[in-house]
């Protein structure tokens, strides 16, 4: 478990798909990183609780046929050998699939999803599966703690992933977004967090199937998030009748955004006056590299805007409550008393609902969609926190998403980058960018990187 | 099994809603037909093999509690009581789901689909899995025949559903159509095959994840397929992001077209000379109640559009061979052997390709749809055949798709009317409706089967 004192003073670790020459000279190997990996594993796990299921065995022998290929230099991709965890909603044909229920332990699902097939064709090596709340919603039934403090939640509901990467378990692992699920965990536990562009990802496997849900990836490198996705999305695309993520294969390079909106959403009324402090600095210091951040005071459309998105969570909830309907409604008929009370009472909601209600949220979402995309037309992208400030203490939840919800509900690509603090804890500044224009974003998330990581940081 | 000569000389049958009045009288109930349905399975199936899974007993506890619920006057819906077959690709949590694999012989989901929750919850009664083509593909593994000629194919893949209502064992079954596998063999088994708009129906549940596939109704009744498509989309929508099947809850009413196009497709240099003059005999009845029908010879829109479609064959290859990457990815990777030589090939076929010629795909596809859309601004929907001609002889092939490639393509609905004949057996005649009006095509279906049933037929 790292040290309180380290978090937030984070330096951009080295990434796994930097280390090819090293691969092909064979001065290191798969093998050699999986055993670090492990050997942290083997220390903290027991604390941290991130895994539902390992097989280290199996990883050990994909390491070693993989740290083969990079010494006959034929490697499958450049993260042929990464170490990967997958979150316990996503299929794995080698490992059962739980979905954090009672009612689904242990359940074999005899194949891998499609961000796993894409990933093993790809040569990553498949560890583990990590922890996620009940049905990638809102209560955590296992005891994942954070890693920077083991008396904080991790976030949820990514939370074995972002809790493992975090701890330096994983240089990667997947998550899924459906409301914050991906980018609020992730500035919990020091993590990067990208949720593509919604369809950017193939879903197929994945027991999230909510029409704004993503498959999200949580890194503790930008490089190895951004190619992950695109050797995932060269092999198995989109979700079907998606394109699929786009852009180069290599990290995109540093793009310094001409203007930036200012963001509040519903957030910044529940965020920490430190963390809006540490906002405040963070866009202080992107002014001084000259980009114009746009703020609601000094802009009426954007003023609109944000009266527009204010009071989302209660869309959300109507749009969600209706797409649970199933499975929920299945599940509810068959073991009722597996299930917990936060999602009987979910599923209760869903129950007054007619399909005229449900096609009015969408209309509301698509006129919100609209909006977005107009306001972006004179903009490279919008400014936010990642979360309200620090890992809640304690376990009664995970965390609130109010800074989340918005680039979920636009369908819109978001990034979350560790690089604030708060009560000595990370924090992430999140960046969302213009829909299916994820490089792009990307491009500029790694600019934003390198810019704090140039100087010492403001305080 | 009904003799030959039945066949398009078919007359509507009752429908299971309109005996409504009966059931809450008590001169008749739910039990009491299923009893007559059961009798005619146990009689005729040992023939058909329609079925590759069933649960009498338990079909007969639900029809008593059916029973009840109607003597009581509280049916859960129109459907209540009605006895449904349920294609193999589809989820149920109290039978096996086999996708029609070798592979996949035996998996239990743990939980109903989306459209088998919406059937339960609105009374109906599952009384089995019908037989697919291995994963709604082209290839028939089981051994299921022509209710009409069991010398003869049922079509596929939606074959179990089809032959048993053609053969009176059900009076609804679900099927999918990716290419043609609802009207195809609907066409072939002499029933109503009803694909609706993409999306409108939720396949959640549904082991047919491309982008153009859709639940479909086959039924012996236009009332019960309408009414049992908008009381699961009542209950658990479309896909999520889809508004769902809308329009009114009852069938609705007659509608005369004033002008329908003709498509040729590619089906019709395929069709056969029989199937031809029927067709243009059913024009000449069409036209004789004052409906306009526009030919390709008479628009140039048309005959463009037709040209479009030409050889649109190739285009559905490369969507459903880039979108079957995954799962088929996994299967093979873990148990080739069990895979027929088809699917095989339709995965060697999709490694060749890339995303670009996907996205590539993706646009050429919406192009057709905007040019279909723009030619149906002045027409009330498209007539077509739903086959080439009568099912096959034999058992090699599952007939030729040609007819039902367009609808499928451009994600608009279509229904398939037994009114036809060929070689002494069921022949359907099509129409297609435009995208998300599909209320609308089912009244003019319902005009079309009136007007049809209100004079001899023309020979």
């Amino acid at each position: 478990m790292r040290t309180r004192k380290q978090a937030g003073a984070r330096t951009a670790p080295q990434s796994f798909v930097s280390q090819a020459t090293s691969f092909l000279a064979g001065t290191t190997s798969p093998s050699l990183l999986l055993e670090t990996y492990l050997e942290r594993i083997d220390m903290q796990e027991k604390q941290l609780r991130a895994f539902v299921h390992m097989e280290a065995d199996a990883a050990r022998l994909d390491a070693k046929a993989s740290s083969a290929r990079w010494r006959e230099g034929r490697p499958l991709s450049p993260i042929d050998g990464m170490p990967v965890g997958i979150k316990d909603i996503i299929e794995t044909a080698n490992m059962p699939t739980g979905q954090g229920s009672h009612m689904w332990a242990g359940f074999e699902s005899r194949r891998d999803a499609a961000t796993v097939q894409g990933l093993r064709d790809a040569g990553a090596i498949v560890v583990g599966k990590t922890v996620t709340a009940e049905f990638a919603n809102a209560v955590l039934l296992a005891e994942t703690v954070n890693p920077h403090d083991p008396a904080r939640t991790p976030g949820g509901s990514s939370s074995g992933s972002a809790a493992a990467v975090g701890a330096g378990f994983l240089p990667v692992a997947l998550g899924s977004q459906l409301v914050g699920s991906t980018l609020r965990p992730s500035s919990y536990c020091g993590c990067i967090g990208f949720k593509p562009s919604v369809g950017a990802i193939n879903r197929g496997g994945s027991y999230d199937y909510y029409s704004q849900s993503c498959v999200g990836f949580i890194g503790a490198a930008l490089e190895d998030v951004w190619v992950t996705g695109r050797e995932i999305a060269k092999r198995v695309g989109g979700d079907p009748g998606y394109g699929g993520l786009g852009g180069p294969d290599a990290l995109p390079a540093h793009r310094r955004p001409a203007r930036l909106l200012v963001l509040e959403t519903d957030g910044w009324s529940r965020a920490t006056p430190n963390a809006k402090e540490e906002f405040e600095a963070a866009a202080a210091r992107l002014e001084d590299a000259g980009v114009i951040l746009v703020r609601r005071g000094h802009d009426s459309a954007l003023e609109d805007f944000e009266q527009m998105i204010s009071g989302i969570g209660r869309l959300t909830d109507t749009i969600l409550a209706w797409e649970s309907r199933w499975p929920l409604g299945s599940y509810i008929g068959r073991e009722p008393d597996s299930l917990s009370p936060s999602i009987l009472s979910r599923f209760r909601e869903s129950s007054d609902l007619t399909q005229e209600d449900y096609i009015a949220a969408l209309e509301e979402r698509q006129a919100m969609r609209d909006t977005y995309a107009e306001l972006l037309r004179d903009a490279d992208g919008a400014l936010t926190l990642a979360a309200t400030g620090a890992a809640p203490v304690g376990f009664a939840t995970t965390g609130d998403p109010s800074f989340n919800i918005p680039a979920s509900i636009l369908g819109v690509p978001a990034i979350g980058l560790p690089l604030l603090s708060d009560e000595g804890m990370p924090l992430g500044l999140q960046i969302m960018g213009k829909i299916d224009e994820d490089a792009a974003m990307i491009g500029i998330a790694h600019w934003v990187e390198a810019w704090f990581q140039s100087r010492c940081r403001v305080e």
